[in-house]
């Protein structure tokens, strides 16, 4: 067992914390999109207690929030690993703006700032409320007896959440940010593919303009490769 | 009554949809540091359900979000009013970036993801988890007899996310980035106003460092001039 702390610096610019199928393939995807060379770290979410991702100290000694994605190289600290970055928007938006040459962030004060807004609600309102309804009903109550109750409305957040995002995209923009694609189309793929294969929702009926997006999201080569090393599969025709 | 869609253009670059005492504080305090004309308009929160903010059908139409704060006068559009901004943490991002001069964000791709990074986590899990628990439990079960057990986990939630956000700044730093203080300063004093004084929380003794950062933040003039707008006290010094 080594010691957490210092972590052993990267042989790349970028290690990605990861574990497969969670919102950290959106990281991913931005940074196979980037074509930099980067270093992957898996952190297992199997097992009891979701393996190592909440219940290794190792792990809490690195990243004290113990989610994932991570990213290290990134100059600051939260408390754990020098130069650790957390939270995906702050995570794609970094990547975006360092990697300027895959052209994944609108470059003007606006375009960013609606990058924000997309990301910032889908990851408190969508991701850290409805879907955490669902999977971890005891962050949102203190009793086991209320989580069927949570879980309920984690459904009911998610199809407004759902209904709302297809709203946006059905106004006639083909890219969640109408001038091109953008780290939001990644961070959106998430969501689609929580929503269609994780808890079973008919996305084709439901959210048509999403899935016509996703489709165009899931054939791109860099989300190709990061789709493969998670094991996901989205859509039957890939 | 008017109709609600367009919008009357603000006669200034800027106008701020608020209400008093909520997170649109935060945006308030930055428009006041930046120092270019802005107009405010008042979104009453007081009345049966939320008064306008939630109920008036006026409101959705320009914000289909139905939340403040909201920023009128930047590009792009959520579905509601057009050049509509909402997040937080978005229009802070934004008008930092537009109003350089009063040095509120760091200009390199690390400080600004360090910023974006503290405030996904404090609008996600302080705010939309944790200070909602208390004050919209609805949010998070499907019936009132769940809504105790929703509050507890809330003010668990606060307790905890306090302690970590306690740690970080008692770790030598001045600000919460570093490096001087930018827009994460004035969206934190947020949640230790409604910390210290709308749960009543001993935060002199619970977070001193945050105690201390608070009232450096609370003592600059443009901080003081949106305080009154908002009639708020958050010590009795100031
Ligand atoms: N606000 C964080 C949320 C990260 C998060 O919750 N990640 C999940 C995986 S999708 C995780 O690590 N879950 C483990 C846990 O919640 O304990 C972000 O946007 O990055
Ligand atoms: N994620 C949004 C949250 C905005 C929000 O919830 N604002 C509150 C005031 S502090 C509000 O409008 N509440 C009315 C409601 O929740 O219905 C942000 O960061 O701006």
């Amino acid at each position: 067992m080594t010691a957490p702390s210092p972590v052993k610096a990267p042989a790349t610019r970028h290690r990605l914390y990861y574990s497969p199928g969670t919102c950290a393939l959106a990281p991913h995807i931005v940074l196979e999109e980037i074509g930099e060379p980067y270093e992957l770290h898996l952190i297992s979410a199997s097992g009891p207690r979701d393996g190592e991702m909440t219940s290794k100290p190792e792990w809490k000694a690195i990243n004290p929030k113990a989610r994932v994605p991570a990213l290290l190289g990134v100059p600051g600290r939260i408390g754990g690993a020098e130069n650790l970055l957390t939270e995906v928007p702050a995570i794609l938006i970094y990547l975006a703006r360092t990697g300027p040459s895959a052209q994944l962030l609108p470059s003007d004060p606006a375009g960013e700032a609606r990058c924000i807004e997309w990301m910032n609600w889908l990851s408190g309102n969508v991701h850290t409320i409805a879907f955490a309804q669902i999977w971890r009903p005891h962050r949102f109550t203190t009793g086991e007896e209320g989580f069927a109750a949570v879980r309920t409305s984690g459904r009911d957040n998610i199809t407004e959440s759902f209904a709302y995002i297809e709203k946006l995209l059905a106004d006639g923009r083909g890219w969640a940010i109408p001038e091109g694609y953008t780290v939001v189309d990644a961070y959106l793929l998430v969501f689609y593919y929580w929503g269609r294969c994780r808890i079973g929702l008919d996305m084709g009926t439901l959210c048509p303009a999403w899935t016509r997006l996703s489709e165009l999201v899931a054939r791109r080569p860099a989300v190709q490769r990061a789709l493969k090393t998670h094991q996901i599969t989205i859509f039957e025709t890939e």
